[in-house]
């Protein structure tokens, strides 16, 4: 049943379309590196789509300010600017050849909520923040959530000494070149105090067909998945001529099939039992420099990601791991090397948020589903750091990270219409308790 | 039980001990190249190496011949040089740091074979020939047994336009500088009349060390594996993003190591149905040029190599590769293209030779067992041309093509008996048969 309050929403939102359309193609002809859009972390691309969107915030009139990481914050000013304030937003930087949609349509949808919530001439009660954020994308720098943790001041140690994985720059080099202030990031100082932010939310496209799937445009997250990583572990066997017999092998790229097809299993009986995780061996291979058709295997390598929603999986999961490992070192005569070891925590959704976002799009009338997220967002980092976070994602056909993503704007203004609703009945005086 | 024939057999082949030593320190030093010897075909250091053969030949009054393919001939006149001749030998190239023994020991054995027949004062009924063979290893042209294919007239087409893989440069300009005739070869001219050769004798060092775990130190072939191979083989699905769920993802790394696991459990069946076979996946790996931790790999490139010593293995196992590929397949959703193929029939070993190795080990009481060859060898050359054949390995540590080989000259000598014993034997009028 709608009330008057989610019809006029709904409306306000629709005719953000021509906005949400000008803002993606702005983006889209900015980027464009075919196949796909290239919006390089710290690079001209990210910085040109962080301009577009300040542009529009301008004619929005809303506040513009950015931080010592470059980030950029557009806000609508709340009635009380005592209180904490909202953040909306995602990352503008792309994959190499990545899609359009991936990351800024968290900021289209920011703007244009703000937009239909200035047409509906409310006030907020407090501040509505639309956060650009500088460098999510791990491929460039090995390090994720560059912008976001620097406005939180939790860069981990050394980030700003890491170098571009092609270029060889360093990321302090990177965001000086865009106006930020390596120093004060160096002294761990933070511009966003976690305690003061009420929420934190982010619209993102689905990056995995599973809303597709399901014929639902909009998914409802409950949890970004903590993960362990071996970036860069080996397998040390033995190298033999390609007749040697089985029973004196020690063959690493054996090792390596093996325990691939262990975790696999240990995936697929945690799917069975409702637990969902992934396991990906990004790289995986032989040595280039030496291998050779006629020679088994001496050294294997591979990387290692291992993800789930619940921390009690992923401590399953490695253990198992580990005891997989021993069998096959003992059984094939080979030796492990896991090399560093990496993790991230499993990012909770504030249950009170996703009963709000719940409440708001059945007002609307729109049909979203619940949906773990299948991979790491800013989000996260803003989670780690105590703030009530949620996230909305928008039915995607192609996966994210490539150019063939499909967003439909309908489907798109769903998600918009629902994080308005939202936030209308958060922060507006005039928004009635949704009836339900 | 000795006669005096293998007595006198046993004395004068000891009596070599000093030439074999000599031989080998020689050989060592010319191709040292730490770690490791390196002797590569066609190049300085194999040259040198048919030299101090040559050099040895000389001294030991022996006729000194080449063919097109700078083969090297070195021939003891039998009594009746229309007679059809024994030839032994081996290659005197080497992989890039491998072990000093692998191939040269071959050659080194003829000599000192025919040394001991000299000694005992005996003329062979037809010639032996000590053939020292050019260009034996495939990983420097990517084409095996070079020269003795050279020498029957049997090398396959474009062989000669093929490249060195480190340098460029074409295995014809290698054989022109080493004073070959390649005009000879692309005519595909024969030295050698396979219907003309009594037989083929190869001493090699063992490849697995099958011996040495049975505490025996000369090994008689039974035969020379044949094999399937897929050099290049790949394996197309789709790149994903890190998190897609286990339903969405067409991963190409996970089909590789699907159909790894499906062979090496087809491999460990046969093993345990007492049908020798051996499977390697020597190149196996993703796309190192886009290949990441936090991506699902879309493509995976594996070579193959499967071995076994009976054509209907063979057959049977590579059905069963690819009925795996289709599960796999339709499973993962993903496409392997398989790319060339090549193939090498099985090296059958002459049944009566084998027993004629078997009667003079046995006089000479030295024990011995049957080995299948792990690898192919110059013998096999001969086998597919039709000549009888036959190999004797050598108890060896350290498999080979490695620096690490590890040959005791006492098993050497053993097998040099063995091998005189036979030859006198075969050829010569003096030798009584042996007593059983």
């Amino acid at each position: 049943m709608k009330t008057a309050l989610t019809a006029s929403v709904s409306e306000s939102v629709n005719q953000q379309r021509a906005l949400v359309e000008s803002l993606f193609d702005q983006l889209e002809q900015s980027s464009r590196d075919e196949p796909g859009v290239t919006r390089a972390p710290y690079g001209p691309d990210e910085t040109f789509a962080h301009g577009i969107m300040k542009a529009c915030a301008e004619n929005l009139g809303l506040e513009i300010r950015s931080d010592a990481a470059a980030n950029t914050y557009m806000t609508l000013p709340g009635s009380d600017r005592t209180r904490a304030p909202i953040i909306t937003g995602s990352h503008l930087d792309s994959v190499a050849h990545g899609g359009n949609f991936d990351g800024a349509a968290g900021v289209v949808a920011g703007l244009a909520a703000i937009a239909a919530i200035k047409r509906m001439g409310l006030t907020p009660t407090r501040d509505i923040t639309v956060m650009g954020v500088r460098a999510e994308e791990s491929v460039w720098f090995q390090v994720s959530y560059i912008g976001s943790r620097g406005a939180l001041g939790a860069l981990p140690d050394g980030a700003l000494d890491v170098t571009r994985v092609d270029t060889g720059r360093s990321l302090a080099d990177h965001i000086a070149e865009c106006g930020g202030d390596t120093d004060a990031l160096r002294r761990g100082e933070r511009y966003l105090d976690p305690a003061r932010i009420h929420a934190f939310l982010e619209v993102h496209i689905e990056q995995a067909p599973s809303l597709v799937e399901a014929g639902v445009p909009v998914g409802l997250c409950i949890g970004i998945p903590g993960n362990f990583r071996y970036p860069n572990a080996r397998i040390l066997g033995r190298y033999d001529h390609v007749g040697t017999p089985r029973r004196f092998r020690h063959d690493a790229m054996m090792a390596g099939a093996e325990i691939a097809m262990a975790l696999d299993r240990i995936w697929e009986e945690n799917e069975n039992a409702g637990r969902p995780m992934a396991v990906t061996f990004g790289r995986f291979h032989t040595d280039t420099a030496v291998h050779g058709m006629t020679t088994v295997p001496g050294e294997f390598h591979f990387s290692l990601d291992v993800r789930a929603y619940a921390p009690k999986v992923l401590t399953e999961v490695e253990a198992q791991f580990h005891t997989a490992i021993k069998v096959i070192e003992q059984r094939l005569g080979v030796k492990f090397e896991l090399g560093p070891r990496a993790e991230a925590g499993v990012g909770e959704v504030s249950p009170r948020i996703l009963s709000g976002l719940d409440a708001a799009a059945n007002a609307l009338g729109v049909p979203t589903m619940r949906l773990g997220s299948p991979a790491s967002h800013d989000a996260a980092a803003f989670a780690k750091a105590g703030v009530p976070m949620a996230m909305l994602f928008v039915r995607n056909e192609n996966g994210s990270h490539n150019p063939d993503e499909a967003m439909e704007i309908d489907d798109f203004m769903k998600a918009v219409s629902i994080l308005t609703q939202w936030l209308v009945d958060e922060t507006c005086n005039a928004g009635a308790p949704i009836a339900s």
